[in-house]
């Protein structure tokens, strides 16, 4: 019971940074894509895990967008932030930075929200604690969570449409 | 010139196999999310070199779902193929099937659709070859594809509406 | 029993796609040897488990030529079919073409025959299914497996016999 | 010249979080100590690059102690600051915390000491910004940082004499 | 010139020790037989590369025997030596060990004989020094090497007559 | 307690020996600072293993100066041996040797020593077997790694005092 507990965003809060190195990058020495996707997923992984102190598993992950290109050399800072936390499971935010540290510029580069499910060793879902929200900013994100899980259904339903409207699944 | 002739689907699809060893699993012994990001990512990517002859680069992934869990020790499969080419990007959808090979199982784990712009040295965006479609099924995938960037467009248009109604950015 | 029912060798042929980066590469971004080696074994080993229903482990490979050199932002294709099955080893073929995306060139590199034995989990070896060839195709590569499997065993004879002729073992 | 500024120890401090994976530890699923020096070694160095704009190499590692064991599926915390600048070399201090996500127990469990050089394309070392610092805890390091590189220079004496005295070098 | 004087096979000879962790293994804890190849092939590199003073490549690797498994925990020897110099490539031997350091039991578990091509940046053959053996174990292995090589050109005659007979390649 | 017979430096010493592959190295091709740290971890715990014949985790390192740069081509050799056996806990000392394989030189670039504690599933200190030092050379490092204990402790009261003097720890 004390571990459902309501729990503050901060509670759980990471904040990894990387260096990019030759075996992240592709022949012109830009970072892998899913390099990225697998350091967000992990960041994402580390705040799910620590609300709600149980093994959390990847449900889902949100269009991400690759804005800036990031190179061989740059450091990546990734802050991941609890959204929203529903029955058993929980939206993360994780924001991407990367910076030259030879010249000290920092771009955001991406943003990226993933769905992960809190599960027990047989691999069932499991209840995850209340997420508390207070400042103005904690509360955007808590209502923007719901707006696009509600997305989510709905892109869904489209993709399923159209499968039986078409042929066969993709 | 020669580099832009049209080409078809089947000519830069790509098959992926993959067994899933610890190095790729959290303690639960289950696959990290980011680790199959990782491996979609790069199975798109070969699809769009092969079918632009060009260095490419992830600019986007849409949303991502992971339908069923994926354990150590199994043979996870990864489909990819080009659904439609704009001018200086593509879009590549991949399948992803697991299997124990244990038991000869095998079930569609999640489908992932990315963008993919081709690039010079420079990281200039750089013209990419027409997609020449023919069956039902691939002119089904070449429409969806309209939809979903119509649809990535839109989606960034509210999250931006809903950031300028809030505070700052995630 | 039903484990041990016939199989086609389609039933279990495997394809790997892999994009050369620079972790698998030496100082002139050569792919190294050892590295296509890995991925051959990998590939190899998922036939053997989806043929026999069971854990395998490599017993040998036999020689491997490397043809042609494969280069960073190649892309490697390794095709992996099951040849023949004996009591409790199977033998594995591996075809290994490299292609260079920028120019959609395509070669054959190498060619691997691996024996491959199911074990249980206290290593002991297991019976594996019979395979069933039908094609002239899967005829050809069935008998020769019996060659390569006899030129082994003399191979050994006369490795032993230099051995016994000589001082002490390599 | 711009580049000699003075700066803060904030501008270029350095917060990386881990989660230990099967691939990071031994054969009891203790995360190895080597592999915890390597992420040391990467946070100390994205800091001495952020302070002194150019690319730093390692120059030495003052002594680590590992207080408590860290375990698979526990989160590594490191908090990388500067601590001092001298000519072309840099110390950066190290704290490493672990945490149980699933008990959300946080320890102490080392500090280490990295001194950095910055270098060109040729190896040549290059002068550094110095480090500006204003709080009690600043200065304190500031001045510990002295003190350690006096002992390193007696330690790297000692060891002199030492071998001097005995016959050939460890 | 200098550098194609003659050399002894102790002066290229290389010992390399693994220790196989979780990251080396597959679902039963056995060491795969794909990252010994990658060991033994980086190993014979090292020795290669020892002899020629020159990048080298793998152009063949002889038949691998894997006698004894190789668990989790294990330590793994590699003990790698030229057996003979040819025009431009070098034949090389590697003997594999394995022991449990828990139990101090050792044994011989693979033994490996790769031939390795000195290149320039372009990829082209070069010349490499001769190798001057003495004892009666190195002249054994000389001798060896010739009839190895006899016998590959001997089984590449046999692969092509039997491709020959049959309908296409493997 | 035949485990706690006393054994001899050589029984349980390791030469290891790795190629500087692109994965190991910054953007300039430097091996990491870390990467070469890993190894040296690595390398100790083999002896510290074979030793004791139980498993062991790293309990401190001391001091270790990179006194050559390492380049991407590089062979690095580890030398490791125990120095000493204490209660629980033992001293190995790795020395690292670079070469250029291109030219053959060969250069010194760190010592370091390692202290391992022998432990049992659950963590616990286990007792290991002395050991037994004859030759000068063995008994010079025998007695060296009473010192650096000695100022191992001197050290950490140092530091302890310090932290008490001034405010809050590093």
């Amino acid at each position: 019971m004390s571990q459902l507990q309501a729990r503050r965003p901060k509670d759980s809060s990471v904040e990894m940074t990387e260096l990019v190195l030759p075996n992240d990058t592709n022949q012109l020495g830009n970072l892998l894509g899913g390099r990225l996707m697998h350091w967000i997923d992990i960041a994402a992984a580390m705040v799910a895990m620590r609300h709600s102190s149980k093994v959390c598993v990847t449900a889902s992950v949100d269009e991400i967008n690759f804005f800036e290109p990031i190179k061989l050399g740059h450091v990546v800072t990734l802050q991941a932030m609890i959204n929203r936390a529903f029955t058993t499971s929980l939206e993360i935010g994780v924001r991407v930075l990367r910076e030259d540290p030879l010249n000290n510029s920092s771009v955001h580069t991406s943003s990226a929200y993933l769905t992960f499910v809190a599960i027990d060793t047989y691999g069932r879902p499991l209840k995850v604690p209340p997420l508390e929200v207070e400042s103005d900013e904690e509360k955007r994100r808590f209502n923007e969570a719901a707006l696009r899980r509600e997305q989510r259904l709905q892109h869904r339903e489209m993709v399923k449409k159209l499968r039986a409207d078409g042929a066969h699944s993709s």
